[in-house]
Formats: structure tokens, sequence, C-alpha cells
């Protein structure tokens, strides 16, 4: 399956959780895990705290610090940064599912992250039963 | 299954391989691989060399240099850089299974990365199997 | 299934796209994911742009410039700074399969990366049906 995300930033982390915990009861998967793949590549996916947005703030302006959006770079389309932090963060992350129910931590949301907004963005799905 | 993992410092690598070692033979999965999930946003899990222990040291002596415990951060709970590193670790590894065997490099061992602790942790394991 | 590959500089980044896309057809999988690994503790896989060789680049020197090849590290191999971008990028990739496509994104590829090198090298390719 495939979420459409519009991000309306240009770097902004956007909570995909819910989307993701729909799409484990649509499939009827009882065990196994999901895989949330981003198919950009200047974007990712991470799984971090939804509940104090400051965390995903904090986040993003520190790898803006440590990775600026302008610094020595070659790629003429001055999104090196956002290449960067897209491999960091990964393209995907795997969540086991139990009992028909996503295994996420009392704390734990998912979090589609652009670096490279705004844009329309796509976010694949695809559920894997353990045997 | 669920591994329990106490952690003793404030930051620091625990090698549980053993014990994703033990799950793959309980499991008798004989093709395919393992998810070992961390429910925390505040820790994470990696794969690296667990022969020389000045190895993970230097990782996480590094990430606080780059990603420092204190800064210009708005979580009011003081561990920004802790969910920042949980984030570029990441909260899953998968390990591919072979013959009932886990298949990893030489020097190659899975840890528990705690960056907020000391504290009592989990950590999920699922096997999935090829086909 | 395991890819050989031979890296020729110390890092480098080595796009093995065609190989991972010619297993998802040998193994004539149709839906699930392919999970690309790294059984080694000094070079990583990571997915990003392989159309201008310019974002491999940049992305290897802004690490290179963040998490410098000498420093104060402990490990005495002198390969510190290639152990902590290994747990940067990861160890595995994790790609979808729909229809028997591999199904990356426009302008992803997959690359081998080496951080320390020159060396023979290997992947470990798993087919991994969705039920």
């Amino acid at each position: 399956m495939i979420i459409n995300v519009r991000t309306t930033q240009d770097q902004q982390f956007i909570d995909i959780t819910s989307q993701v915990r729909q799409f484990v009861e649509q499939e009827g998967l009882q065990d196994g895990c999901v895989v949330v793949y981003v198919p950009h590549t200047t974007a990712g996916v991470t799984i971090n705290e939804n509940s104090d947005l400051t965390v995903p703030r904090d986040i993003l302006t520190t790898l803006n610090k440590v990775f600026p959006v302008t610094g020595d770079y070659r790629h003429l389309e001055g999104n090196s940064h956002a290449h960067i932090k897209a491999s960091l963060v990964g393209s995907s992350c795997t969540v086991l599912v139990e009992n028909g129910q996503l295994q996420l931590g009392t704390w734990q949301g998912i979090f589609f992250c652009e670096f490279d907004g705004p844009r329309q963005r796509r976010v694949q799905l695809k559920a894997i039963a353990s045997r």
C-alpha cells in the first residue's frame, strides 16, 4: 500500500503512525512485521518520541547544525545535506506485529522525515508474515 | 520474544548476540531473518565489532562529541542527545538466518545501545521465515 | 546469495542495484522484500541517488568532515571512523518487491559503502515472501 504525504516545510517530521496501524488492521496481519519504506533520496523514516514535539524539533535542528544546508558540496541541486540526512536516518523502518497489533513502545511513533520540502511524497507499506 | 536488558551506565553498548543466537535456535528458524527491535526512544540497536571493546567505546565517545549531552535543545527532559542518537543508529536491526544459523560476519556482534541510562530496557525479537 | 564486491579505494560507494534486481528475478519472488546485508564492521549499505555521482561523493566527504579519519580514538587499528560510519549508515537495507519487481524510487540506487578499503567484501541477499 502507498500512503501519500504532503509536506509543507523544507524540513519536517510528519507522524504517520496511525496510517501504519490502520494498514496492519486492514491487512489482517496477525504475526510478523511491517516494513515502512520511503522511495525518495532526500527524505527518510525514523521512529522516535511523538508525544512531545520538541523531540523531532531538536533532532532536525541538531542535524542541521552538524550537516548544514549550505556547505562545500559538489551536487548542484543544493540539497546534498538532505541526501546525507536521508542515508543517516535511513529509507526504511521495520516494526513488529503480534496478535494483530503493531508493537511500538509507549513513547514511539513513526515519522516521515522531510529534508528537502515542501513536496508531495509517498510511503510504501508491506506486511510480512512471520511464516 | 522479549529480552530484558539492565543497563548500568548513562551511555553503554551491551552485547546481546548470544541471546539472539539462542532465540534463533529455540524458534527452529531454518531460513529467513531475525528482526531485533528496541521499543524505546532513547536507546537503539547496532551491529559492530564485539571482539575489541575500544570499538563501541570510540563510537560512543565520538557520537558524544558530535551530538553533545548538553546543547541548544528545547526538549525539557535533558535527553535530546539520546533521542538524536537513537534515530541515527536506528531502532531495529535485521540479521539473516541460513541452515538454522545466524549469518553474522566474523567480527560482528549485536549491541543494545543505551543513550540515556541506567534503565531497565527491553528488546523484542521476531523470526521471519523466507517463505 | 552472496555478492562479491572488490573495492578499490579507502572510501567508496559502489552501486549494487543491478545485482540485487537480478537476484529478485532469479529467486522468482513476487511479493515481499529483499534484505541486503553487509557482514563487515567497517562497511555498510545505504540507499540514495545513483544518477548523479556527486551525491555519494558529498555524503562521503561530509561524513569525513564530521567523523574524521584521525581523531582521539582508542581502537589501535586506526579505523574507528569506519566503524562509526558503518553503525550510522547501517549494516542492512530492506527493499520491497511487488509483482516480481524491486520497488525502488525513481532516483534510488543501492550502494555498498566502503569505509576502510580497499578490500574484498561480501554482501548477503535474502528474499522474504510476504506470506
